[in-house]
């Protein structure tokens, strides 16, 4: 694993390498994604069959044949776990409760003139959820997306996902109705993106489409984008970890391990001015690995792309922490709180010893799809209001308009639209 | 100019029409685009130059040429006729009081047992804002998308905005000048979005770019949207109108032809159950059409695309119109107000007779930006909020994971990420 002085002369070469991570080579399969899209945007439903056929080992025969049953579900939550059972209602009734508290409200303001305005917000009618299948289907990824939609008041969530020899992941189908989804649809990948973008005749056209997936759902919902909304396109998962010498080297160890092990594109990144933390993590992190079962891609990831950078101060660490702008950020210090002003650029922030990164993925509440790559310069986590849209209210009073008519028409003519201008001077007669 | 009823048997055929106005076709010219933006990625100002040379009619030779001066700015400004320097002032200050109040906070919250979740708020440090030039220059434009970035706290707000010829629009520096620029840089098209998102020699890398612009220039937001954030792809202007009998057919005809003077392909559809107003409304539309300096323009977007459908009654209205998802959308009826929650999408709605659609582009307060083509369904006018990102907060204590820890250990175990589940069970020991 890479340990780097920000005071060696080669350390800004090697940082730009870290700021380069996670982007994502769309280009390369851009051409395969466009025929995908266009296949389902013109044959609907049997281009989804022949993509199922393809891709997931089964084959559809009639439309019914790609929906997923109320009852189906029900069943798999019958027979759930009841430990997994409770930890799945626990994260369920968290997530609502920290996502409620986001809800954006209706406002309005007047004038003595008469003038109103304001914002109304509204839910879209439909939103389409993308859930990544086979082998690493992510119950927490359903629930993190569904959940907002639901918060946010929309009246029909899609969600999609491949089910590989059209036998469905039990625990899916148990997290399906533990979200009260009446139904839900068996298409994957890039064909599931376009069938939501454009409807079929089973699945229903959408207004935002969100969800993880490889990249070929990213460069779907890249394409689509501007037909409908998306939350966001994601990358492989991020962790920056700002630590002093307070923190305990077993903790960074291992947290800096959980995003290496979801993927070998995955980055770990600390930065800390303690030497001393930043030579025993690097030890603690070797012997962490030899107890994963994922131990090959957390290696993969830790040798590749995993870095710890000694720093001068926390200053520093903080300044190069916002360049890196990671996806998740924890921040061990012996007074995590005090740093918040200075820190810019992060999707979610951790703060303090007791704070694991997994909490955040699992049961804290706000939403784990956060933005990778350094995307967290402009993108905000996945939240309900992806999900709502505004609407500017303007009400002018027979005063109002009669007290700014003049001026409003004077710019309307300046701009050389005489219609704008005469539309207000009418009402000025 | 189309006039509908309904009942009519081709009525959903026609209908269907209108829904599909306002798609661009990006395809036709995204490979053109995607050269010009490798072009500027690549070589940077050089190629800036270029292009300038090749669309703008003038020819830069050294960086400093690309840069619009504060000094220049002011002598346009000095020389502005007062009464339209008071209507520009008296629209920045009302730009700028509406979009303040959309200034999202950051909060916190707090649980018994220790746990801090929030979100905090923090605006992005470079905006970049497209401005079009040449003969189509608005100056309300420029306050419309600059205005929200100096809310939301940008630090650096970097406009960009072809200059044919090498001279400057007078009204454009003066403008410049009033919203405080200490700078502007000389480069339209699709080339001036590629500079914005990676940065050449003179023109810094943004985090969000904002602004109208043609279809390269919206293609070339489409295409490096990911790369940075942008606000979303506009198309051509459009006006809905509801309105009953109460309605002045003078008022609705002249309200239509401000939206169909903009654009051949705009579109200007009113819906009213009273055919009398629609009949009237027609006469006026073709008395009014005489007077405008930019008659062809209305004239052909009136007969292409204009129509007024006669409803059977004012609910019938609203939902067709929550289908259509109007940009602008007037309401004209005896109590406006009350048909609000009933009012979906679309994206600013104006109330009321006093309330024609030119006081939103100019002088009301709200965003004249807003989203066309029925993509009212799910994107926002642009607000503050585009220019700033926000990241989750937690915190939890030792008394929290302890509670929490196994039931989030549990998931992560499901979820065979086992590194997770150690990064909590660690804590727990």
């Amino acid at each position: 694993m890479l340990v780097l002085k920000t005071d060696a002369a080669n350390f800004r070469v090697k940082f730009e390498e870290i700021l380069k991570r996670g982007k994502m080579d769309i280009e390369n399969v851009e051409d395969i994604v466009k025929n995908i899209i266009n296949e389902v945007r013109e044959r609907k439903n049997k281009a989804l069959f022949e993509h199922i056929s393809k891709f997931d080992k089964w084959t559809p025969i009639k439309d019914d044949d790609l929906v997923i049953s109320k009852d189906d579900m029900k069943k798999a939550y019958e027979n759930l776990d009841e430990d997994l059972k409770c930890a799945l209602h626990l994260a369920y009734d968290r997530i609502k409760a920290y996502h409620e508290k986001q809800l954006p409200k209706t406002w309005l303001t007047f004038e003595d003139n008469g003038t109103i305005l304001g914002q109304k917000v509204t839910p879209v009618e439909r939103a389409g959820v993308y859930v990544p299948g086979g082998k690493a289907f992510y119950p927490s990824s359903l629930l993190m997306n569904v959940i907002p939609a639901i918060v946010a008041g929309v009246e029909e969530i899609v969600v999609t996902t491949p089910v590989i020899e059209n036998k469905p992941n039990q625990l899916l189908l148990a997290a399906l109705y533990i979200c009260g989804m009446p139904k839900a649809f068996k298409v994957g990948g890039a064909s599931a993106v376009a069938a939501m973008a454009y409807g079929t005749e089973t699945i229903p056209k959408v207004d935002v489409i969100t969800g993880p997936g490889n990249i070929f759902v990213a460069t779907a919902k890249k394409l689509v984008y501007g037909e409908v909304n998306i939350d966001m396109i994601a990358g492989p998962s991020e962790i920056g970890i700002i630590a002093d010498e307070s923190a305990k080297p077993n903790y960074m160890a291992i947290d800096l391990l959980s995003q290496a092990e979801h993927d070998e594109m995955a980055s770990s990144i600390m930065i800390t001015p303690s030497e001393k933390l930043a030579l025993k993590t690097k030890e603690k992190i070797y012997e962490f690995l030899e107890e994963l079962e994922r131990k090959d891609i957390a290696e993969k990831s830790i040798e590749e792309r995993g870095a710890i950078i000694i720093c001068k101060n926390i200053d520093e660490a903080i300044e190069l922490m916002n360049e890196i702008a990671p996806e998740h950020l924890e921040v061990v210090t012996k007074n995590p709180f005090e740093l918040l002003p200075k820190i810019k650029n992060a999707g979610a922030i951790f703060l303090g010893e007791n704070t694991p990164e997994p909490i955040g993925d699992y049961i804290a509440g706000p939403n784990h799809t956060l933005p990778t790559g350094g995307s967290a310069k402009f993108y905000s986590p996945l939240n309900v209001e992806i999900f709502m849209k505004k609407s500017s209210i303007i009400s002018f009073s027979k005063e109002a308009i009669e007290k700014m008519g003049k001026d409003c028409a004077l710019l309307a003519k300046t701009e050389g639209l005489t219609a704008h201008q005469k539309s207000v001077l009418e009402r000025l007669k």
